[in-house]
């Protein structure tokens, strides 16, 4: 069911593809299978555990509207059998207009902890929360 | 200035202490002194780098009530160079009334990733973020 990622950044591509693509399944071979695999939605509780897991980006994915993520602000740090990539994502939706540089909505702050094991790297934890819009506005200043 | 913390539970201890005293020295000596060391405040945005987060922690101890936090629903996993841990932050303030075991607030889910170097373990990610009320609603149905 897992598939194989030689490297966090491989699993990470495969899980922003799934994510573009509202893939319930190519998302879940991205996550490691594990009693305690955590994911955190914003503004979501926290869900614990494969299945959990699984029901939360159903449910995501049902009412999502499909949307293309821009990753920006990366910040890796990698280990012998954990992983942990930081970053800001930046959703448009199909359709929706852009004025100039501006951002349509503040980023996702996202933390990702992927694990090694057998099946090589696999996301263990996500914990996703809004920036705050007036985050976004000073950064935009820069 | 760090302070040698043998395991991830002791550097934690070590911060919901400081968290309590709003100590911002003792908070700091918890964090790898990195370049890349990450904290998201919940309703905040990302800081990146040990002078920005330690200015974070000063903004949030300057505006904060004293409180006491109370710590759930741990989930951890160790690496040999880095450590994750997730839990539930319940904070009560002094002189607030607490009905039964209603909890006053929503808990805040807090990720920490801590990594290990020649001073011991210290906090290089910290990502918190306000349950919504809903969900918490429904934990305390179980």
């Amino acid at each position: 069911m897992m598939r194989f990622f030689a490297t966090p950044r491989d699993a990470e591509v495969a899980f922003y593809e799934a994510l573009e693509q509202i893939d319930i399944d190519a998302m879940m071979r991205i996550w490691a299978e594990d009693e305690e695999v955590i994911c955190v939605h914003p503004q979501g509780g926290r869900s614990l555990g494969y299945t959990a897991v699984r029901e939360a980006w159903q449910r995501a994915f049902a009412q999502g509207t499909r949307a293309s993520v821009r990753i920006t602000d990366v910040v890796r740090r990698q280990g012998i059998l954990l992983a942990t990539h930081s970053m800001h994502e930046h959703y448009a939706v199909a359709g929706e207009v852009v004025v100039g540089e501006t951002l349509a909505r503040p980023p996702v702050i996202a933390t990702h902890v992927y694990v090694h094991g057998a099946q090589g790297w696999h996301l263990l934890a996500r914990h996703a929360s809004s920036a705050p819009a007036a985050a976004v506005d000073a950064a935009s200043l820069h």
